[in-house]
């Protein structure tokens, strides 16, 4: 593909947020300059990056001239309409991932129907159109019953947990498009990461535990600790099964439930460097920012092995007040071990405002250290 | 400093080239958007950084508008003129490092001098002013002599091996300001990087070796192969002497003359993120870059701890055309796990576009791995 250039194709990345702003920092050293189509000037990703575009994600014309701009078009989120997309290809842009599979990860019950058609294993669903699809539902597989919708959810948005016919009817006369499932017993959650280049090459990341707090991510445990080998493999093989079914192009992150002895069913999909991954900034030989950018290029795709026996990511979540940066003298002289990233986003209470990253031999003092610089940075407060 | 700040001090970095594209890297997990006084347009740093200046840092008023726009400025070379800095701070800009500190950066007689003045051990050295000084100095010190430009010089230029008074005549025929040094007979080449905060806190990253083919840095192996223990803190306490004497903020890197039974020999000293560390990016927990903006924001530091026993780093010297970014194919295909880092710059033969850097446990198996990728991206030949 790049016989005879001096130079790599142009990536633009639609989306202004951390994960287009990482994926701008790993592409520095890959010799990218990231062009980023930013709904603001003071975006995440737009404060660093060099080439920004301001524009609306949800306009064909913004994309269109944005696409023009680059040689390869990737995404830092699920909310491009559809039809854009489609209308892209058709105009012969280059998109990495594709419309067709882009879509598994912006429509749930589409993804839920291809699964199904896979047979990989997921929790029972249906399609409901009313009151009385969800109550056959609930009698096959009893209250409560899970709501999502179909399009549009993140960080725990999105998901309903219904204990009856009176919830259900209050969550259908606001008008979101849902779908049921069963309301799976877990142990805990899991995430399978690989990536895939056009060419099909893949490689697979360490299968993680991913620890939510009200539905938003607070740790990563990398690898999952106390997963059987042969769970870990299942896991990263059903994952490389999806991205070669749907033709995905660069990261796509599973989200597994682990639900013990019914086994590890498929959550969702994302299709982009994903929270999960966040760890194999300095966790994993190639970081998922790296990959997702040689997958896009369809550059040879790098080594997933991790650096330390164990790695953890805790999320920075917005607290109070503002003073995240000025907690950094603590959080470093504490722990100068310790890696902090910080997104330049307005704080907001539950807001993802930045991470941290933790290596070490021992899980229970890695996720200590993890935790309490997190934390700190969130309250100011020792844990 | 930050008590009750919200967001960092801005951060200005005079220079556009590699070390400060790669600091701007860093700054973006800081919450950092490096501000960059970039020659042109198309420089290594300003292809990236989103807050770019294009001046003359030859000119106090681009220098002096460039420093109203941030809090803090530092350097990515050391070609300001001394004067300016001095006007600077004088105007109350901060300056990190200082003027007076990066004067022996500047100029290498004043440095010679200052470290004579501190006992610390480096070449017999003289001022002079005319070919009887060097006759002189040759008289006691033996033929042939170094003869080294006090201002200006880098990567090799700058520096001559004078074998007798024709070439000496020769020499300051040309008006160039030199002083004159022993040849040392050299063992081989080290370099001991420290970072120094304005509180004072410092640290000193493990000492490496740098491997010059002439005059240009072409491999760095950390930790410097069979360094005796003793010598290895010998030249990290004589790296932070100097960075304490000298009120150094930021990044120190000393060059060292290993000269057998004489010992270590100071050679230079550069005051910023050094080719002699870009090893530290993947190498170490706290990269050169980093650390520089840790402590050019009097930051706490972080450990410079190494993540492997061996780090490698190479540079790619442009050949004889510009298909380097071409030949990551091959290369990353050869080896997932060496990490590459390209400039953006322009390829002219010999010129320093990229470097890699390859980790192990067995120190030929890391230097041939980073060879090879080296050489290929050079020439396209496996080595």
């Amino acid at each position: 593909m790049l016989e005879g250039r001096a130079t790599l194709p142009r990536v633009g990345m639609v989306g202004g947020g951390q994960l287009s702003r990482m994926t701008h920092q790993a592409g520095i050293a890959l010799g990218v300059s990231l062009q980023v189509l930013a709904d603001a000037t003071h975006d995440s990703a737009a404060q660093v990056a060099h080439g920004v575009t301001v524009g609306d994600h949800r306009r064909l014309a913004d994309l269109r001239q944005f696409a023009r701009s680059v040689d390869v078009v990737t995404f830092d989120h699920e909310h491009v309409p559809g039809e854009h997309l489609r209308a892209l290809a058709a105009e012969g842009f280059r998109l990495a991932p594709g419309p067709e599979a882009l879509a598994h990860a912006q429509d749930k019950l589409l993804m839920r129907r291809r699964l199904a058609a896979l047979g990989l294993p997921q929790p029972a669903f249906a399609e409901v159109t009313g009151g009385d699809d969800v109550a056959r539902f609930a009698e096959t597989h009893g209250w409560p019953v899970v709501a999502k919708a179909i399009r549009g959810g993140y960080d725990g948005k999105g998901v309903w947990v219904l204990d009856g016919p009176a919830a259900v009817a209050e969550l259908l006369a606001t008008g979101t498009r849902v779908y049921v499932e069963r309301l799976v017993p877990l142990r805990r959650e899991l995430a399978a990461q690989v990536a895939r280049s056009p060419h099909g090459q893949a490689v697979a990341y360490p299968v993680v535990e991913t620890v939510q707090v009200d539905g938003v991510c607070r740790e990563v445990l990398a690898p999952a600790p106390g997963l059987a080998d042969d769970d870990a493999v299942a896991a990263q093989r059903l994952a490389l099964r999806v991205a070669g079914e749907l033709g995905v192009v660069g990261m796509l992150a599973v989200e597994l439930f682990d639900a013990g002895d019914e086994g590890l069913l498929v959550n969702e999909l994302a299709m982009r460097p994903h929270n999960s991954g966040h760890w194999t900034i300095e966790g994993a030989r190639t970081s998922q920012f790296e990959q997702h950018l040689r997958a896009v290029l369809d550059l040879p795709l790098g080594s997933p092995r991790p650096t330390a026996p164990y790695a953890v990511m805790a999320n920075v979540l917005g607290g109070d007040d503002d003073r995240v940066p000025d907690r950094f003298l603590h959080v470093m002289a504490h722990d100068p071990e310790v890696k902090v990233h910080l997104y330049g986003k307005q704080v907001r209470p539950g807001r993802k405002v930045g991470h941290v990253t933790a290596l070490g031999d021992d899980l229970d003092t890695v996720r200590a250290r993890a935790r309490h610089a997190a934390e700190y940075l969130r309250s100011g407060v020792e844990l």
